[in-house]
């Protein structure tokens, strides 16, 4: 057995690891844009990266550089290095060359604009403010924020039965083009744990999939999309299933707190799909339901409108039928295998689960054993406001 | 050759073809809600529905007669009889049981909201009112409404070479949850040619592909889309490839008024796809391209923001190549194949382009000879604000 305990100082909660955000002018106003993770020894990577086929320039580094051990990431936001061909990878090899001493094969990462070459001389410059002995974890998830709304970082203590103990921490960004595939979403996790590099990235890839790959605020899929986890053994501890429920924890958190941080978002709604034919096609179901516009919009009214859910799981291309099919708002069932249950009184009762800001919202199938849950929100004027003039 | 000329009358330009409209009062401040098609010959049918597996009572019950000719469809807003169960269908045979003598083996087409039984009272009533001596396809357009701003009709006039001719006319009603596998669209088309059944229907497969189903607003699909053609063969006219051009005019026009129509829509915009592995690569792409949130309200925000165009198109899943993508705003390349053309003047062209009402955003993807046109429209506070409370 194990103790999984919440901790304090994101990705610098791991011994070994420091981190810093600093401002270099990219962001308006001073605001910091720049950061990095560091580690003392060198680390081994498990990294999941986006499906997009137009991946960004980071990404191509990444795969360029083999297989690598490095103890340094560098993080820009407000330019996403994507679409700009050799040149955007020739770019951060010159950047990267920058980098100060002790540093091993770094690599980068990048959000923001698509199809704008890498202000190159500001983030040099800005790598000379770099000070690679702090642990600021709060300033460099701060500084990855393209239109989040609060910084996102979360650690946790593993406590194993033999006395050693391992800690694991991230810092992460979201917001906007958040969807099922991945989306423009950064997540850097740096583990103590003596963990394999191959195990881990077994673990991560396994753990996606019901967390940052179950979340939605908009359906489309970013080409920056990027999920590292780095691991410097420091702790000389670890334990499988500690180590895949304390990933697991760190990568739901996160996930949730994008979804909550939708671009406009006030609401996060749980998706639970039951009894279809298949795990498969019960993912499919709710992420249709939590990628639906008319859904999405029904929730920012506040209108338990059930004929949309209905329809939505119609319309996603998995078995279904209308006599076997049950849905409800939480506790609440309006719609149970061929009988409207909605009448004025349950009205009233789903309209104030909707009024809350976290509800759950169930379709059971009724065909098979197949389930999954995909987390999702509202769409409202303030996510239409951001997305029609986020490059100005 | 042929010659084919737009005409006037909708439904009613078709030889034998009777159509109105009339107030039930199951619309507020008695707007009409009702309508018939009545033709004094039975008619061939044919009929394309919703792939939707929640789909509704009306298309339950027409599934339900097997073969048959008709000489009368009853359309109804307001109400979609889905989620229904096996008494949405009976409420169905006992309203159509009211039909006025004549009319043979009645069918029925709903739109509105879903869940909630028929109001079969009022309907019932409001059948009293029909008069089917009336040709009023203009009237009937109106009935048919129901987040439309305007009613969609059309009619052409095919003149054959040995002197002969044939109607084609058409009445549609459109405006949100439209999508490219058919959506709240509702379209009934009647002719005077004489074509059969077997030919009309085969038509109809091939010709909705690039109209109706080439079409988005929100990329959801309904429970209740229907596309009718009604043929009472009154011309003794017919040449294929005449009835086929006319069929798609008739199609295509009523898709881009839906599109144009689309809830809160401000822009129609052709989103063309070149040079894909096959035509389903492209139509793929295309469709990705109008179904897009952070392009459609890139679009609202008329912001040339090329890199969500690039960003979808490699997110949809075909093959596609950073460095043989070539994207275009109207007459305007902006990316080619690796080289980014948009300087600052390039991007105040391409701002020019978005601000009409109506351009085209041409992507060719360099591969292979694979093409299609998807039409789509933008998305912007009015959508939020008619979908937020669309039951109340």
């Amino acid at each position: 057995m194990y103790n999984i305990l919440y901790s304090q100082g994101g990705v610098c909660a791991s011994e070994g690891f420091f981190a810093d955000g600093v401002s270099a002018g990219l962001k308006k106003e001073g605001a910091k844009d720049m950061a990095f993770i560091y580690s003392e020894d060198e680390c081994e990577v498990a990294s999941v990266f986006t499906t997009n086929k137009m991946y960004a320039a980071p990404i191509k580094h990444f795969r360029l550089m083999g297989e690598f051990k490095t103890n340094f990431v560098l993080i820009n936001s407000k330019n996403a290095n994507a679409m700009t061909g050799k040149a955007g990878v020739e770019d951060i090899n010159e950047v990267l060359s920058n980098c100060q001493s002790g540093v091993k094969n770094p690599i980068m990462s990048s959000t923001g604009v698509i199809g704008v070459r890498l202000p190159k001389a500001k983030i040099i410059e800005g790598m000379k403010l770099f000070d690679l002995t702090k642990r600021d974890s709060a300033s460099a998830s701060k500084a990855i924020m393209t239109t989040d709304t609060f910084a996102k970082e979360v650690a946790f203590k593993v406590a194993l039965d033999d006395g050693s103990s391992f800690n694991i921490g991230a810092i992460a960004k979201g917001a906007g083009m958040i969807n099922p595939a991945m989306a423009t979403m950064l997540c850097f996790i740096t583990t103590d744990a003596k963990v394999s590099k191959s195990e881990m990235q077994e673990l991560l890839d396994d753990v996606v999939k019901t967390t940052f790959n179950a979340i939605s605020v908009d359906g489309d899929t970013s080409t920056n999309d990027t999920v590292l986890v780095l691991s410097n053994g420091r702790s000389g501890a670890y334990e499988r299933e500690a180590f895949k429920e304390a990933l697991f924890k760190v990568m739901h958190f996160l996930a949730l707190e994008m979804v909550r941080d939708g671009e406009g978002a006030t609401k996060l709604v749980t998706y639970k799909v039951t009894g279809a034919k298949d795990d498969a096609e019960a993912e499919i179901a709710a992420k249709a339901l939590s990628d639906s516009l008319l859904v999405k919009t029904a929730l920012f009214g506040e209108d338990p409108n059930w004929g949309r859910i209905a329809s939505t799981v119609g319309a996603s291309g998995v078995e279904a039928y209308e006599e076997k099919l049950k849905i409800s708002f939480d506790n609440f069932c309006v719609y149970d295998r061929g009988e409207i249950l909605f009448d004025a009184e349950m009205e009233k009762k789903c309209a104030v689960v909707m009024q809350h800001k976290k509800f759950t919202i169930s379709c059971d199938l009724g065909i098979g054993e197949g389930s999954f849950k995909a987390y999702g929100c509202d769409l409202g004027h303030e996510y239409v406001k951001i997305n029609a003039d986020y490059r100005t």
